[in-house]
C-alpha cells in the first residue's frame, strides 16, 4: 500500500494550547506507571503537544497464532499513544481515561520495530478525539499496519499521580 | 479546533492503481442510483482515484432536535464518500458494500455547506479501508465536525449497474 | 443467520432509574423536532426506560445503488434509537448528543419494514453507552441486518426543548 | 449498572452449523500458539460453537497508570475471545484474522478475575461478526466493564497450524 495524500485541512501545522508547561515530565511519569507497557516491552519514543509515539520489538512474547504481533498488542500501544497524546494537552490536575477506540488492521505487523503514533484531532474540556496509525518497519521500509480512532475523557480534579 | 499536522507518512502523494479507466463515469452513475442521496439533496462534488467528496446544504429537512445536521445524515454522506472513494479503484465488474464504519462527532454541523470527504488508505482485493472527514463551512470558515473510519468489501463478478 | 443466545448476564431484567417521570412525552416531543427523521419517514414505535425503537418503510427514496436501504439511513435510525433510549433516563434539564457510534452491516435491508432498536447498557452521569440492532421484516420473517455500539453525552442544564 | 434485558430476537438459542467436528482441539491448539496470551497470563476458559471465554488475573503486570487493567489488555483478551468464537465455526483448512474491532470501556477492570466473552452474531463464508463483553469479578459480584463489536475474515485454504 502506498503512502496517502490526506485532504489539505489535515496537513496544516497544529496549534494546540499547552495548559501545563510540565506536560512532558507528567506524561512520561504516567507512562512509567503502566505495568502493561512494561510487560509488553513498550517504549515511549516520541512526545509533543498532542502527539505521542510508542514502539515495541516484535517477537514470540507478543505474537498471535501465526507469529505476527497480536492485534491486542497493537491495540494496547496505539491506545496508550492516543491516550498520552491527549494527556499532553490536559491541565496538571486531570487524569485521562479511554472511553472507546476502534482499530482496523491493514497488514500483518512484523519486522524489527512496530511503532504506534497517536495524534489529537480535537481537545475539548471533557472529551478528546484522537487518531492513531501503527507502522511496521523492516530493512528501512515502513508499512502502515493499523488505523485507530479514539475518544478520551478528562477527569478534572483527579490528578493522575 | 485548529488544523492538525499528521505524521509524514500520511502526507506523501498517493499512488493507487486505477484498474478501470472508466471509473469516473461508473462511479457517478452509481451515485445517481442512490435514492437516499437524492432524498438528502446530496451532491457528488469531488472524485479522484481513491477520493470522493459529497456535500449537502443544512436545513430543517436534515436536522436533529436542536436544528443541527442529524448525525445520521452526516453518517450517510461520509459513508457514501468513503464507499465511492473505494469504488473508484475497483475493476469494472465489481460492486461495493459497506462492511462497517465508525463515526465520531466533533462539532455541531451547521452553516452554508457541509462536505464529507472519503479517502482510501488501503485498497485490497477483497477489503478496502477508508477514512473520512466532514467539514461545515460558514462565511469562508471551515470547521472539522466529524471523523470516520470504514471497511468496504468488493463483490467481484457482480457488476454494480 | 440464526438468532443468538447471549451470555446470561445480558438477559436479566433491566433496573434503570427513571429520573424524569415525564420521560415519555419529553422524548416523543424531541423526536418530533428531528426534521431528518421526518424526511426519512421514520416513526418512533417503541419507548421504555432505556429502550427505543424506530421504524422505516423501505423504498426508492431510502435506497443505495442496488435498491436496498442505504447504510446511512440504517445509521440514522439506529443512531436516533440509541440516542433516545439514553434520553429516556436523563433528567428533564439535560440534552443528548451522540459522541460516536460504530455500525456493522450484516445483511441487505429490504422488506415491508425495517426497525432499529436501541438499548442502554450503561447510563452514567456524563456518558451513556448503548447497543443497537436493526431488523428487516418480510412476510413475517425477521432478519438481523445491522449491529451498533454507541456513546452519548448528557449536556446538563441545557434543556432539549 | 444493572444487568440488561436485550430484545427477544437476541435471546433465542443459537443454531450455528459446525463445519469441523474437531473445532475444539483446533481452537485450543491455536490459542496455545498465541505468545501474547501467554505473556498476559490469559487462559481459555470457555469454548462452544460460536462462543469463547478468556480470563486474566488483574495485577501490576497488566495495569494502566492507576492500577486498573489496561484498556489494551482488555482489548487483547476480548479480541482473542471474539476471534476464537468465530474460529470454532470455520472449516478445518481456514485461518482467522481480525479485520477490525471497536471497544467501549464502561467501568474500571479490577478484582480477582476479569473474563472476556466473545459471541458470534453472523458467520458468513468470508466475514464473521462478533460481539464481546468483559466482566470484572470481585467477591462474587460481576461488573460489566467493556463492550466490543468485531469483524473477522476467514482465510480459506490457509490452515492455521
Amino acid at each position: 500500500m502506498p503512502p496517502v495524500l490526506l485532504p489539505p485541512a489535515l496537513t496544516a501545522p497544529p496549534a494546540f494550547t499547552v495548559r501545563d508547561p510540565g506536560y512532558e515530565a507528567r506524561t512520561r511519569e504516567s507512562f512509567e506507571r503502566q505495568g502493561a507497557m512494561r510487560t509488553l516491552g513498550a517504549r515511549l519514543v516520541g512526545l509533543q503537544p498532542g502527539f505521542c509515539a510508542i514502539e515495541i520489538t516484535p517477537g514470540p512474547a507478543l505474537s498471535q497464532q501465526h507469529g505476527y504481533v497480536h492485534a491486542g498488542v497493537i491495540a494496547a500501544i496505539v491506545d496508550s499513544a492516543g491516550g498520552y497524546a491527549g494527556f499532553t494537552l490536559f491541565p496538571s490536575d486531570a487524569s485521562v481515561l479511554t472511553v472507546e477506540f476502534k482499530l482496523n488492521l491493514l497488514a500483518p505487523a512484523e519486522g524489527e520495530r512496530v511503532v504506534a503514533e497517536g495524534q489529537v484531532l480535537k481537545s475539548g474540556r471533557t472529551l478528546t478525539i484522537t487518531r492513531g496509525e501503527v507502522y511496521a518497519e523492516r530493512g528501512g521500509k515502513r508499512t502502515l499496519c493499523a488505523l485507530m480512532q479514539q475518544t478520551l475523557i478528562a477527569m478534572h480534579g483527579k490528578s493522575d499521580a
